[in-house]
């Protein structure tokens, strides 16, 4: 297999991308591709021992910066590592794009370039989610979709399903849709209409509404939301981890006998703040577009690039698109969808 | 001045709700009338010390639940606590009322029996929202309105920060709206659109859009949306305090290493949930409606209902509600509202 990582996106490219390819290609047989400014590519290459069979460089001259309007950013930079990246991925010479830079740009450029999948409305952002003490969930939409229709919203139950099955191997998962109440009457008219479609679909394990107080005790497997919502909660979850960090380390350093405390609680203290970290997780994947691509934090660190890289894998080798599309049309088959048309 | 208490409402009630009530008259010079089922009330007052000319029952024959539906719970049960104590504050036979029953009963019948606040369209529920190691936000709208119209949140706006100002003693209280991004254009249309009417409003200390990751860290005093997200957001903090605080008992009670660390640090780990609590708060207030009306959790304990208590008088002391109208006056004058409305 060949994976695309795109060099040049995020916060912390090219050093943290480089290096995270590295520690990759250790751990993997497939061959890893990095586009990018090969100057630059290859002088961080240099600092590491790797294996140069499974490791190249394919030079672009243009980056997509985070500030970027997407879809002009898509358009105008034809040579940038990333349009470059899912351009490949278009004609067949790579397996996997892993790109950390802009979502909006990595969003459209999929949907113009790979196109949609049939009969698909919206391509969505799939997040996993971390559950403290547990197994993760996976949030659809995670932010492409600012805003929804009730049908979209099926589309993202449908395909975070599949991938949650077939990518992360849990089987039949259980579905929850964001609500801001458990009983179906409740919520906005988006929510109310997506329950609906939700309930109709004898296909998805549909356990009704999730209320965002149960989301962190991992009440569901597949969250589905608009991306608006979506992006709420996933940046809410980082925003209250971070604080709580803080104050952790703030309380347990006041005083002697807090540290001597914090001291013998050292480990415990380190694999709760491994529970919190992301850069275990892998990537979010771009659900419903003809390729898989796989968005990473903008600010992801090497052991992020790594396990994205890795984890990102069996998205390309699990014939996700193919399951996504066949269960597409069977949805789009039913009464369900041209009843909600009509609405 | 007299506090009417709805000794029905919440799960809990009423013995923590005469418990709270009895706990706040020792600590304030007012009256307080509890209204219930008046065997009930007074089986629970006579466990307890209290001053009888501070604490006096007001019997009310039936009971508004939580599952009912709350604008036919509102018309059907007149001789409900909830609604007999509305009414007496519509009749001016209270200063302020304070329930944990059925919020979206409390609210529509705030709204039909007090009267919406001349040119406005939507009252609000307003939550302290706690910040970790710093001074609460306010969260405005907190779940009354699932769907909004730009509008409404230049009205949330508006009351939040006078109730920040005038009831939490904070002066020019920063206002953030919550969006998917600090760029302006970014966003669902509605944020989009009110972005522009807060930005237009010179009466506001608008500074933009604050993103989910930095509300927990007291990005602004006034957090700004719709009620949909205000639930998520709320609810979401909740269920992150607890599933941390969970994975914190389990990891520090692993061993007898751990066990010590905890014996250590027991003070600051109280101090640490200390912080989560709602209910040292107050309550949430019916923001927009002709009368002081505060909202308590339906779990809310003995603490909490004594809190929401004492922290309510301001609300009823400080004259919000004519503050509220001469604001929203002023600002109907603005060109700023009558363009929108064009649109």
């Amino acid at each position: 297999m060949r994976i695309l990582l795109d060099g040049m996106g995020g916060d912390n490219a090219p050093l943290e991308i480089v290096k995270g390819a590295v520690w990759a290609s250790k751990e993997i047989e497939d061959e890893i591709v990095i586009l990018g400014d090969e100057n630059l590519i290859k002088a961080e290459l240099a600092k590491y021992e790797y294996d140069r069979s499974k490791i190249s460089v394919k030079h672009t001259s243009e980056v997509i910066l985070q500030e970027d309007s997407p879809v002009k950013a898509v358009r105008r930079k034809k040579d940038s590592s990333m349009v470059v990246g899912i351009e490949m991925i278009g004609r067949g010479e790579g397996d996997l794009l892993v790109s950390a830079g802009n979502t909006g740009a990595l969003m459209a450029g999929s949907t113009i370039i790979l196109g949609r999948i049939a009969g698909l409305e919206r391509p969505a952002l799939a997040s996993v989610y971390p559950i403290l003490g547990g197994k993760a969930s996976l949030l659809v939409d995670a932010g492409a979709n600012a805003e929804c229709r009730p049908n979209n919203l099926l589309e993202f139950a449908t395909m975070g399903s599949i991938y949650m099955e077939t990518v992360l191997g849990r089987s039949n998962p259980k579905v929850g849709l964001v609500n801001i109440g458990a009983e179906e009457g409740k919520g906005n008219s988006l929510m109310k209409e997506a329950h609906q479609l939700l309930k109709a679909t004898e296909r998805l394990n549909f356990s009704g509404n999730v209320e965002a107080r149960d989301i962190p005790a991992g009440a569901c497997d597949v969250i589905v939301c608009d991306g608006f919502t979506g992006n709420i909660i996933l940046k809410l979850t980082e925003g209250m981890a971070w604080s709580i960090l803080k104050l952790i380390k703030k309380k347990f350093t006041e005083g002697a006998v807090a540290k001597m405390g914090a001291a013998l609680l050292s480990g415990k203290l380190k694999e709760m703040k491994g529970a919190f970290d992301y850069s275990e997780y892998g990537g979010a994947p771009i659900l419903g577009v003809k390729g898989p691509v796989v968005k990473m934090h903008g600010s992801s660190s090497a052991n992020s690039v790594k396990n994205t890289i890795i984890k990102g894998i069996p998205y390309a080798k699990e014939n996700v698109i193919s399951i996504i599309t066949e269960e597409l049309e069977k949805i789009s088959e039913m009464e369900v969808l041209s009843s909600s048309a009509d609405e």
